[in-house]
């Protein structure tokens, strides 16, 4: 066990889409050197974390370990990669590296909470590389829905790893490097120990499309259009606010920009040069001068969010500007399982305007950003490591792209959140299991998973809010009758009386009869009035609700 | 307006899928005999009705004129057709006619709230007809992915209506009556006013499949099977289950049917004739001593329902019986919009048992059991209606397929929920708009959307609750310092204090510097407590709570 080793641990993102964190260590067993890539958020729904603003990876281990930590590198800067790296900054404090956009994107992170902007160091791209510790990390350019989406080339004392980071295979992706096979060829030359992969598409059996198909046909469809235009796409995927924006200019229309994450991106994209190409735009305030067949939309919200420029437009005036009868909206997005019900509600909302909608379904004005099946096979064999570890992905996509591995005569491992490999030996083996989990920005708090906040919310949304009230005289007697309070409840139950009159009588009828021993004990009594408040709730109104009980007492 | 007419009022249904509930009236303006067709239910969700067990239309306006009502009809057994039928019952007390099986169900919905049975009434198919005031009423087979699902042939002094219920044309549909163009054309010849129409898959573009091309499928794929092989679908879908049940019985393997609902439909089936041939099923107990590669389990919870054979399978045993590396699960269904998360995450469990997955994405496995956009204008043509009313959809749905009735030279109207046309001039008119509305079953309690309740759960599930106690004296001057429980809500704030403490510190300031105006008055210092406690508590973590003040007077 003296002999030194390289490790790899996820600790978000592996068994799950969304919060990557991936953590690499080289050294003896338990005084290995470390480095954490990406560091990302997922979001809340309220089935789960209802009222949670992010979520990230539970980085505990990490936290205790920090003093082991080199450097923390980011891959790109979408949500579920960067989103945490201001959040986690105080308890990491360590330099973080990423290429120019990356790194634009996550100083303003860092700026919003007053933290340090020059801890974000920019690299260039491969061959250039950063030492951290016994690492050795160069950035890989690989295409994505983001401008310089990385590869990350980790190279150790234990061999070679290549992490994906999120990829695609586009020859021609309208904004940043095309895929380079001969490059990716000359990384795996060398030897690699690991491909650490993006799962995300493993289960698309056809060879990814390139982000420069969806061009030609959003042009036809704008072109064709005899009302006003709105698209919209992730602001994160400038190639496709680049490709629609020039798609409205080529018809004659000129084009607005509407919600602050589309002109955040492109203002990042313009400073770091990403962008070098854009149609010029205009403000709001001056479209309401030009005729609406003569306008061209790029907005926030293809999910559906009721905040940003879609769900506003759906429902009304935003900015100034109304879709009407005649106007088209084209989703050139994917709905993201789970925000189905948001993205229907703006359609109908649209059909209720007239406004005819074109989505997703036809594949026409949408690509992914994520290796097909196909793709990873390419880049398995390209690469050609002797190990692939799955990421990116939830349980079904690691195991059936471990199985497309093993199908290429390699080894494929499914390694989830909190299991540590040891990538030393002949196979990958299980060094160590790690308490993971998951941490709330609650408003300003970060609030554990498991600290029982949530499930105390979940539990009033589901069954309402009683609080009942006694006040004990100084000889511990009940001074008055006790009084209750609903939220979330129904006034009246089947009884037909008022519910707080009935659970006051209930509650009143058993401080009646209890007995000193039950009344001088705040514990003993809060328990009993809390299990009769419950049970008269459950005869009244079929439902348990929660129930806080106060008891004043006046000696 | 003294001129006898006939009207189309949705409650329920029209602008949305679930909760179907469609009133016909024909007399004097305002004083129209009415009957009902369908009175359906839809689904909560966390998201918009926390903890609410079912929801049906909004009846206020029937309830305010049941006098005029003449009886309900119901066109077939799915919930959101049939599912409020008892818990309306005591509102509207008239005569329910259904097909058979749709009055199998009826009639254990009824028992299970202690009403009478016999309220419900069997009626046989058309040419049959029930004569409910000025309307006389048929049942015309129909094929759907139900037995006995029925279009409603309503004859008027106004003309005839057409009501298709849920429908798909079936030459071949397993169980019941295949799809008879002849009888419809019949139906359609004496002249159609009016044709309400299924618009749930308008915007399927391909003729629909019959169920009768899932069977081989099916079998094959059983057949390949080698170990265990699990199939869920809805229990309600008799076909399939008899299709699954006979793909494991030709293979060999004995069947287990698992899932109350599923033993459910399958008596309800026996019960009234509409299944007679059906493979010999054996107990959850037989089955833990046979080899698990001649088993075949059909089970419920295709929608990933928690509490459902396929969730507790998924989680692990399930009356006695596991699933374990190897073996097969099917979908044979299709996941409804918005019950993604529930279905994936099953998949993701069973990923992790071992067990290989098979979705309904070849479209190999399941047919749906709506007419697609050719079936549609099919029927169009059969039933030659004079207006296309569209319902059963959201509002993209109506909209689309008031389209398709436009090009095929009919009129096409869209109504929603309370709207009332009047059917009886040239061209079919609003005469009315009516409240609408839903109303949620919330325990035992009948509760209106719009009363608050649920709303005031919303908010507690995103904003946690504070209970706020002060103690006036007979002075009405604090007696102590206030005190505060809190739920939902991070124990330590911003500050690092606890959070109970700074609130109390800053109700305590307030309270000692406030005048006896402020004091005496209930409602002032009530609302002036809960303002400090909601300031206080975003300034500490940055969320202000849902806050119940409880003031007692000594006095």
């Amino acid at each position: 066990m003296s002999r030194e080793r390289l490790i790899y641990l996820p600790l978000g993102g592996a068994g799950e889409i969304g919060m990557n964190a991936y953590v690499y260590g080289y050294g003896l067993p338990g005084k290995e050197r470390l480095i954490l890539v990406d560091i990302g958020v997922a979001f809340s729904d309220m089935d789960t974390t209802p009222g949670v603003d992010l979520i990230w990876a539970d980085i505990s281990w990490l936290r205790e370990n920090v003093d082991r930590l080199e450097a923390v590198f980011i891959t790109h800067a979408h949500e579920d990669h960067v989103g945490a790296v201001a959040h986690t900054y105080d308890q990491l404090r360590k330099p973080i590296y990423a290429r120019a956009f990356t790194a634009n994107i996550a100083r303003r992170k860092m700026a919003e909470l007053g933290l340090p902007e020059d801890a974000v160091q920019t690299v260039s791209a491969w061959p250039e590389q950063v030492q951290a510790g016994p690492f050795t990390v160069g950035f890989l350019p690989v295409s994505h829905s983001i401008p310089e989406s990385a590869a990350l080339v980790i190279d150790t004392p234990g061999g070679r790893i290549v992490h994906s980071g999120d990829f695609k295979l586009d020859p021609n992706p309208v904004v940043g490097e095309a895929f380079d096979p001969e490059l990716w060829g000359s990384v795996g030359k060398s030897g690699v120990r690991a491909l650490v992969c993006d799962s995300t598409n493993v289960f698309s059996p056809n060879p990814g499309r390139s982000e420069s198909e969806v061009g030609p046909e959003i042009e036809k469809l704008v072109a064709g259009a005899t009302g006003m235009v709105v698209a919209t796409t992730f602001a994160s995927n400038v190639a496709r606010v680049r490709t629609l924006a020039e798609a409205g200019a080529r018809a004659g229309r000129s084009v607005v920009l509407l919600g602050r994450a589309m002109r955040r991106m492109i203002e990042a994209s313009m400073e770091t040069g990403v962008l070098s190409e854009f149609p010029p735009v205009i403000s709001p305030e001056e479209a309401q001068d030009i005729p609406r067949d003569h306008l061209m939309l790029i907005v926030t919200g293809s999910q559906g969010e009721r905040r940003a420029a879609s769900a506003q437009l759906a429902r009304g005036k935003y900015r100034g500007l109304e879709l009407a009868e005649g106007d088209l909206f084209l989703f050139s997005s994917k709905t993201i399982p789970g925000n189905e019900k948001e993205v229907i509600r703006i359609i109908n909302q649209l059909s209720e305007k007239g406004v005819d909608v074109v989505d997703d379904s036809s594949g026409r004005y949408h690509v992914s950003g994520h290796a097909n099946r196909p793709d990873l096979e390419r880049v398995h064999a390209l690469i050609d490591p002797q190990i692939v570890i799955p990421m990116h992905g939830e349980h079904r996509h690691l195991r059936e792209h471990a199985r497309v591995a093993e199908a290429g005569g390699r080894q494929g491992v499914v390694a989830v959140n909190g299991t540590m490999l040891d990538l030393s030996g002949n196979a990958p083996v299980v060094a160590a299991h790690v308490e993971t989990g998951r941490t709330y920005l609650d408003g300003t708090v970060q609030v554990g998973a498991l600290d029982g906040v949530i499930r105390n919310r979940i539990r009033m949304a589901l069954n309402g809010h009683v609080t009942v009230t006694v006040i004990m005289d100084e000889e511990d007697e009940p001074l008055g009758e006790p009084w209750c309070d609903i939220i979330g409840l129904p006034e009246i139950g089947t009884s037909k009386a008022p519910l707080v009159d009935v659970l006051e009588e209930d509650l009143n009828q058993f401080l009646m009869r209890s007995n000193q021993k039950t009344l001088r004990d705040d514990d003993r009594l809060e328990e009993a009035l809390r299990r009769i408040a419950r049970q008269s709730a459950q005869t009244e109104i079929g439902k348990k609700p929660e129930v806080t009980v106060v008891i004043s007492r006046m000696r």
